[in-house]
């Protein structure tokens, strides 16, 4: 599997990805899970993949072959990010058209990407394209998305991640998120690639890549798991746990909407 | 959907279900998740659930229809835990064989358990019963189990749950789990019901059911917010995010097992 996650911000774009890939139980490995294309002073767009590798490398692969080609499927011909995202799309459907029924018999041929960027003229902006080639775009009450393994890392953001939160503390809270989803799924793995974009830069200058044992990875991670552990001490007991309760959990039978799912 | 919960501790059990039960958007409602069969002194063993609804009530209506009746399904002849959770496995097969065919063409008809309990003669345990009627235990190595919307509510049991944990200590996580959930995934929701069994004592006195707005919940929930925020602000932040890196992002093409799953 894999873990991204793309925060859109007043200040800019955070994006961070992992790089941990699998093909079956014996063959693990590590890929770079983001791609940059970068035409200083007019664009900056950042391209973070999930899915089978090969789909993802191909997507990658004729964007990165297309560009300042002029020809369709160049990402500088894009005048906005939802042109992008459109190019990012189309871009998918074309791999899948050509592999998709040769790759199905052994796997899932299926990818699906972050696009975050600028480009002159426009404020910075995200898109999560959808296997289906379709996409949406993070908006003001929805200031993350993510793709992959994205559950155990979405509480953190939920709780630290406003529109008005610093690029310094989006991303703490980025390198948060994945470390609580490499702690509970092996399948995401370091380095980790962070993607720090301020607004209006037009320049991808800020990125480091956190090996596994980065001191400051290390550092962030034991910190705040001591501190966790110490917070959740001092956090008030139950009260009543050694009570004998009277309240008998509902009998048989008392539930509601007997066909609907739990 | 449903987040259900079952720690397995050297002191005995922590269960927790949340009430959220919804058949489509316009069928929102509530239902106890949690069935308790109890023989003091003998045995008590509490059944968990996930899934389609009429599947789970079901199989809890059968199950309660048998007890002490000395037939087969009687969850009173189990000898052991694991002969119990074949009991709730078998009556789900039954369940699924009688009505499976006829629900889905409307929806799925599959439900999962969590079975934990203690057994007069063994040490307490808890199982984990998939839709196909097989199992699997909670031991040393796996001290918790979770059905239903499980991840969000993982990062926090990874960090504090050891075999050792007290029962307190378990309850608060438990329910700081729930959280967690509750604020990330809207198809979870309060009243939480929390069986906190002490070992040896083959009775289930402390269960407490948590409405929404519970002043100690709320009292837990608020303070773990501030708190929290409170921790991540102290956090260091990443010192290189203002330099400009040299590192370039891997190329396209760069990475390995081309044909393998991110």
């Amino acid at each position: 599997m894999t873990y991204c996650l793309g925060i859109r911000l007043e200040d800019g774009l955070v994006l961070a990805s992992d790089s941990r890939t699998n093909a079956g139980v014996d063959r693990v490995s590590l890929v770079c899970k983001m791609q940059l294309f970068e035409d200083q002073g007019q664009r900056v767009l950042a391209l973070l993949s999930a899915g089978n590798l090969a789909t993802t490398q191909a997507v990658a692969s004729l964007l990165s072959q297309r560009m300042r080609t002029g020809a369709p499927g160049d990402l500088c011909l894009a005048a906005t990010g939802f042109d992008a995202a459109q190019v990012v799309g189309d871009t998918l459907r074309e791999v899948i058209a050509r592999d998709g029924d040769y790759v199905r018999p052994y796997g899932d041929p299926d990818a699906s990407f972050l696009l975050g960027g600028q480009i002159l003229g426009e404020s910075p902006r995200i898109f999560q394209v959808y296997s289906a080639g379709n996409f949406i775009e993070a908006t003001h009450d929805t200031p993350f998305l993510q793709i992959g393994e994205t559950k155990y890392g979405k509480p953190i953001l939920d709780r630290m991640i406003q529109e008005g939160t610093s690029l310094t503390r989006a991303s703490k809270c980025a390198l948060l998120s994945m470390d609580a989803t490499i702690r509970s799924n092996l399948s995401v793995a370091p380095p980790i690639d962070l993607l720090c974009y301020r607004r209006d830069s037009l320049c991808a200058r800020v990125h480091r890549r956190f090996d596994e044992g980065d001191d400051y990875l290390e550092a962030l991670s034991t910190t705040y798991a001591q501190r966790l552990e110490e917070l959740f001490e001092a956090l008030p007991d139950c009260p009543d746990l050694d009570e004998v309760s009277d309240a008998a959990l509902a009998p048989v039978g008392e539930g509601v909407a007997p066909t609907g799912p739990l």
